[in-house]
């Protein structure tokens, strides 16, 4: 596996085409509308958020995406077109239509996402302009790859992006991707927007298959404010220009392609948690010794969920009692007298007995841009993990500010 | 039912005598221990904390408060006790020894609570040397019940009390309260510390089962940030000194009682949301037209729970799109066409469309101190309510300083 020192955006697998700019749903500036081509048609794979309340592009989103050869994805940020009824429904189809007509593709091998505000019906007049815009520039440049990231943001402060390259049969094959966060973020659903590009040659349910497991161990590990929005979805799009032998069976070939595929979520997870809304760190937390994976899932989720724990992690407090409590509160089975704690390296508390430790040493751990907090359960031997990052004052401040 | 309007403490009812003190757990000045007596021997009941992790207090107390007559309970705060191993038992023995001894009294008779940071040693001898004082100077004036209720105080900013005075049988009978909050604070657990003393004549059945119905539909109903400590408790001590007609029986009387001890239990809840940590405002959510109870409950919980929710609250922000955002992101059965939100008496969303609502008087309604928000999920005619509180930079700023 090898990251690509030059265009690391998802125009870097071969056949993709990107643009991005600002139509006007945002303030003047701002990108608010992105275009991701591939006029040889790729195959499709998608995850979408579990909420029962889906946004209008979703709905649509999940029809499209069963087509066997999808051309494009076309998305806006600004407004999550969610709870607008039929209306928001014509708008995300029309969105889908515009960019057909622009492309000269089928409706159906257009996908669509939306991400924003919830509630106000989506400016369609404005956005189809700006299809029309974006169709006219989209490139294979990483430029083009940049902006398109850019427009999926919302309060994000920075683009994200990770790339990967791996040889398959004697071919080079690239992954690439970028995610927008950066509140409503929960495991158990695809969090966020997040779009994959890919050259490999690889069979739909393979692809599908990757990605599930990918996303499971990634962005569905990740928790900010412990909700998941309406609007969640994670599409890959292979478009099979790499030249490799396809990918037709779980061999040593797929494996090695979903190892790749897997990394590159992590990365992008990460990305994720640090520019979190407020974020100044981020954690992973590690519960062991569980009585089930379930259980371990549970503790570990509600450990990077707290509250307090998320402010001890804003303040460099390396208060383990919240950390502990956190793992009582949700009903999995532990042995309280085998139960330990360790933040970094450090044992603060074992067997159900504080240890003395170094505070200070501790202290600067969980206060690291990226540490790990990991509790033994007692019970079991059965383990898992989630990805967290602070509360901070900047988070109460960006969502009791933001517009209604 | 009449609020006196003279002792409004725990001394209120006939034969409880109590003492609030500064004995060196906290720093200087700070009250941090507290004691509440009944020589003449109370019938008891208790709630719990559910967390897995219970302070060795929480553990000496389950034990003791199945004796016939409780004469004392002692309380410390500024240290939970909790996390502390075979010592930490010793210590909540000890703190209940120490008791019994000053009033002499059983030592079973004692029960004992505490609050504050986990994991971290009494200091016993201080303890016990402020014990000694608390019961040289436990008196039934409503300054020594103030003092009671400003010793069980951690993050709260100011003491927290009600009292209730009901007619049964021709005898005045009275019910007071005192908790303390602020954080750690979710449904379905005891909630906190919460003290209540009466003089009602009542079996130790029916005492327990007014308590958890009161505390079900009140502190229970309360979530600041959705964690439920390890050391909450509630109790209620009844002296049987008001010379009623002894309540032996689901009978009207009964029903009195157990009303008024409702009422001033939310009374309690209130007051609490109102002082949970950097809140500046409380807010109830009923969800209406569920499939089960269990679901309305859910929903208004995650409601409740949901930080962007609480951000939008802080901010003054009618933003409805996150509060369905959350009912969805539960599981719970809803119809998407049929849902509808209200703020305070504005219906802002209605049958899965927005309706168009005036914004700076929505903004008005959540802005103020005490306010309601309604969810119609359109799934049955099942309902249940929660209630929440702002999430604010306070809020962070206090949790993330809390020393460790």
């Amino acid at each position: 596996m090898v990251r690509p020192k030059k265009n690391k955006t998802t125009t870097s697998p071969k056949g993709f085409f990107a643009a991005g700019l600002h139509c006007g749903i945002k303030e003047s500036g701002k990108y608010d509308l992105g275009l991701l081509a591939c006029p040889t048609g790729a195959k499709a794979a998608a995850v979408f958020t579990t909420n029962k309340i889906v946004s209008a592009a979703v709905t649509i989103c999940k029809k499209h995406f069963k087509s066997p050869g999808i051309s494009a994805v076309i998305v806006n940020s600004g407004n999550a077109n969610a709870c607008t009824g039929h209306k928001g429904i014509e708008n995300a189809v029309a969105m889908c239509r515009k960019t057909a007509q622009e492309l000269k593709i089928e409706n159906r091998n257009v996908l669509v996402a939306s991400t924003g505000i919830i509630g106000e019906q989506l400016p369609i007049k404005t956005i189809a302009a700006g299809i029309s815009k974006a169709a006219a520039k989209i490139s294979a440049s990483s430029k083009a790859g940049l902006d398109f990231a850019k427009a999926i943001m919302t309060t994000d402060t920075k683009p994200k992006q990770a790339v990967r390259q791996m040889e398959i049969s004697g071919s080079k094959v690239t992954i690439a991707g970028t995610v927008k966060g950066a509140g409503m973020i929960a495991p158990n659903m695809a969090t966020t927007l997040c779009f994959i590009t890919t050259d490999a040659a690889i069979s739909k349910p393979l692809l599908a298959s990757a990605l599930k497991t990918a996303i499971d161990d990634s962005l569905n590990r990740l928790t900010v404010d412990g909700h998941q929005s309406t609007n969640d979805t994670a599409i890959v799009l292979a478009s099979g220009l790499a030249g490799n032998r396809p990918i037709t069976s779980r061999c040593p070939r797929y494996r090695k392609f979903a190892n790749v595929l897997g990394e590159l979520c992590e990365d992008l997870a990460r990305q994720m948690a640090l520019d979190a809304e407020g974020a100044t760190r981020m954690f992973k937390v590690v519960v062991e010794g569980a009585a089930t994976k379930a259980d371990a899932a549970k503790a570990s989720r509600a450990i990077a969920d707290y509250p307090l724990v998320k402010c001890a992690v804003h303040g460099g407090d390396p208060n383990w009692g919240r950390i502990i409590c956190a793992a009582g509160s949700v009903g999995v089975k532990l042995n309280a007298e085998k139960l330990s704690c360790k933040i970094g390296p450090m044992t603060v508390f074992q067997n159900g007995v504080p240890k003395k430790f170094d505070a200070a040493k501790a202290s600067k751990i969980i206060s690291q841009r990226d540490h790990t907090i990991a509790v033994n359960l007692g019970a079991g031997s059965a383990s898992d993990f989630c990805y967290g990052c602070d509360l901070s004052a900047e988070y109460v401040r960006i969502n009791a500010d933001y517009h209604t």
